[in-house]
């Protein structure tokens, strides 16, 4: 019997089969420095104590996006070995803040099935639910992508296309205390209030990206997906070269949103997301972003959600907001179509 | 009204005005593994808190020019984005030891203003002072900066060029205690007393640096400095690629002169430094130091003061002691003129 | 005087010599996380608190291999700095665990002489100890390496070469508990019963390496060996290049070889290892695994200890298990031929 893992192919995904990934992951003020250095974020809440605990965290939390990162990277293996493409995300919401010290791990279900009319592939849907220690959601999230079948003649499973949010809504956001907000060493005086839909925000920074970049990121996420890290076997394949993770450019894409959006802290959700067009060592990253909407978190005048597209170019500065033409179309310089949800304080009432 | 952060003109500099820079940063023992990493150094304070409990603190304080990074790249928003050229540094001050934990921020304040001739740009003398959670001085220093006017013709400030000393004074360094030295495991048996002004120390190895490694070690600082990072606008520019951060370069040789002043384990102050020409991805760094002078620090037999001048060149082995010809130029190999005082052990009385 | 180090030559090595070396180095979750991103490891029990728990550690350890690359750097400015070639290592054994803030120290023993025909060169065995900061061994192993003479014509030292054990014997291996073991979460279903010797184990992913990543590595280490990192001298040289660190060869054939030995979470000895070949930036790693021994441990009905051969190639799948042709001579894809054994759990009794 062979030893190594193979993968799982379309026929082993049943509707309803839960799935606990291997290797769980203690994050630490290592992944932290580890994730500034290779994506350059500056939002105060994940850089600095003082600044966490001010507004009423414990201590730092890490970024949103390194535990999102991590808690995917251990579904590779089970998920999409044996994947063609990574076809989208929706319902993504963030629980408990991740602190140094905790450990994550992530339980995938499979909520949907379809097999593709080619009889060769299928799509397969997942919940996949990241939790720490003590068991408490901190970041779940649904994805689809096409898997190959093991054998084109095996029996179609029965089409279940699950029913998924256009957008997670503002009380299904988890939305921890803001409190004593310091807008200077944020590094931005515009606050939830300030924002309006349909706003666009050019983010103006471009950052190239090395090979040793997106490589070290994505082992850092324990994510293994060949295609990040073969050179060897890559240079004959489709794009001649090492593709990078797609998680890598929504964290440039984050990193560079900080230019007009400092004050967005923290993020609640990821609405959806498509990764619009590879990306390879050497191209240059820029991002802009529009408000989609404002929303209001019952209960809660101290923060608000906002719900964006950010949408990142390659080697094509953000300012000429690149993004469809009239027949809806991406212009190539397009690599990523990301709505999320932050986190923005909100002015109190007495200045609003 | 645009989200983004144009930067400060030439005119929007006051004599006197106090500028709290953003996003506060919490050290972390991930910082000091990639500093290590980056740079290789191996003096023995920083890499051990065993040593460190030896001498006298409570652990190993992070690297003081990790520090410094640290608390100049918040600078770079404010002060020098709009900047053409970074012109020197002065009477600067290493004062509480930073640990592991510590969340640094900084304030700067504008010192001197002089509009050049040409009425396109002005030079900016701004004090900058980093300060720990519990508001002690971690690092201060003078920088003047080459700044660009938003408007030619807007009317030029009265001039004020600030009085700077020639190096930092001995009563004016701040030693921390060095009882008990390991000079086995501080890897150099020579101590203070043991090198004589004029003395010159080849450091003998070089090192090549990768673009990730510099891009790395700037995002780390939360240097957002473009001409460091953005390869599809530097391409069509002076250099036709990425500029190092000329911080990365001091790192360098400091790590190199540990062959040759393993005992100089700690910064005391920066009296000038001057970039002397770019250095970029591929170069490879070699440097060499000359003693200036011994520095006898008032009340203290333990430890003294040793400033050094230490010269990095590119693509030239430091044996030759390249510096500059009989007219003054730079030899067209330095990169780095970095005049600095360091603390060393002294031999205790009864060997002297 | 010189300041700086010239390195031991042959004539320094004395029979029953002493080293100590220098810069001690505290360990801390930086350097872990570091270690991920350079290497990829993805063993359960460095990767995880909870895991580390569950099985009856206090923490997760650091990486046995992490420990080993930061004991063997502290002899390189000692041992090889004017070393020619690397020749072997023997009867290496991990003692106790390191963990995050843990100081290691090295010291090293010169356990052999002889002194090569050609009078130019001498072969120097020693034994190195790392130590924690309560003076536990964490790591020992016998090394030899090639060595100039300073002068051709100095006496050559009587001829000693020690008696080394072809591999470490199952009473020398140091096992810690092995507790409630969670095959799901360690990432492999097969335990120390399931492995026979002679079976052999196609580790199938490949690792493209970039000249950051090893320069990274090998400086996190505080290892000076130049051919590393100097590529203004290297270009002139033998390979016209940088040389990869062989140690970061083994670290990522020991991550690569997590499929298919997922379960092999800690390492125990390291009977011998023979760099066969350079690498250089751009080589894809690859590497399988022949199972040489299974070892019962004395004792021990928890943990038992498996002997392994794994062969590191580049350029070169691993399914063909290239190794050497029917006259003993390597495979030109070979670059690693490491000798080492590890714990896994055994299937309790009941179930045997």
């Amino acid at each position: 019997m062979s030893k190594t893992n193979p993968g799982n192919f379309f026929e082993d995904f049943q509707l309803g089969r839960e799935i606990v990934h291997a290797t769980p992951r203690t994050l630490t003020t290592g992944d932290v420095a580890l994730y500034t250095a290779l994506t350059g974020g500056r939002f105060a809440l994940a850089s600095s104590d003082e600044f966490a605990r001010a507004l009423g965290f414990p201590a730092a939390p890490v970024d949103d996006l390194l535990a999102f990162h991590v808690v995917f990277g251990k579904t590779v293996p089970d998920v999409s070995l044996n994947a063609v493409a990574n076809l989208g995300y929706a319902d993504g919401r963030f629980g408990a803040p991740v602190y140094p010290g905790d450990t994550l791990r992530t339980v995938s279900t499979v909520i949907g099935l379809k097999e593709n009319s080619n009889r060769q592939t299928g799509v397969v849907y997942v919940r996949s639910t990241g939790t720490n220690q003590r068991g408490e959601m901190v970041v779940e999230y649904v994805r689809w992508v096409m898997v190959r079948k093991r054998d084109k003649d095996s029996p179609a499973p029965a089409e279940v296309v699950p029913d998924l949010p256009r957008a997670v809504s503002a009380d299904r956001l988890v939305a921890p205390p803001f409190e004593s907000w310091d807008a200077t060493l944020a590094g931005s005086p515009h606050l939830w209030d300030d924002y309006q839909p349909g706003e666009r925000i050019d983010h103006v920074d471009g950052m190239t990206i090395e090979e040793a970049e997106h490589a070290m990121a994505t082992r850092l996420y324990q994510n293994t997906a060949k295609v990040h890290f073969n050179q060897h076997t890559e240079k004959e394949g489709r794009f001649g070269r090492r593709l990078i993770y797609g998680g890598h450019i929504i964290s440039l894409a984050r990193a560079l949103s900080f230019n007009g959006l400092g004050s967005a802290v923290k993020l609640a959700a990821i609405n959806g997301g498509r990764h619009v067009a590879p990306t390879f060592a050497g191209d240059t990253i820029y991002a802009w972003s529009e408000v989609l909407e404002r929303m209001e978190i019952p209960g809660r005048a101290d923060v608000g959600g906002l719900r964006l597209r950010t949408v990142a170019l390659k080697d094509e500065p953000a300012g000429g907001f690149a993004f469809k033409d009239e027949r809806g179309e991406h212009h190539p310089a397009v690599v990523l179509d990301f709505d999320y949800t932050v986190l923005m304080p909100r002015r109190a009432k007495t200045h609003g």
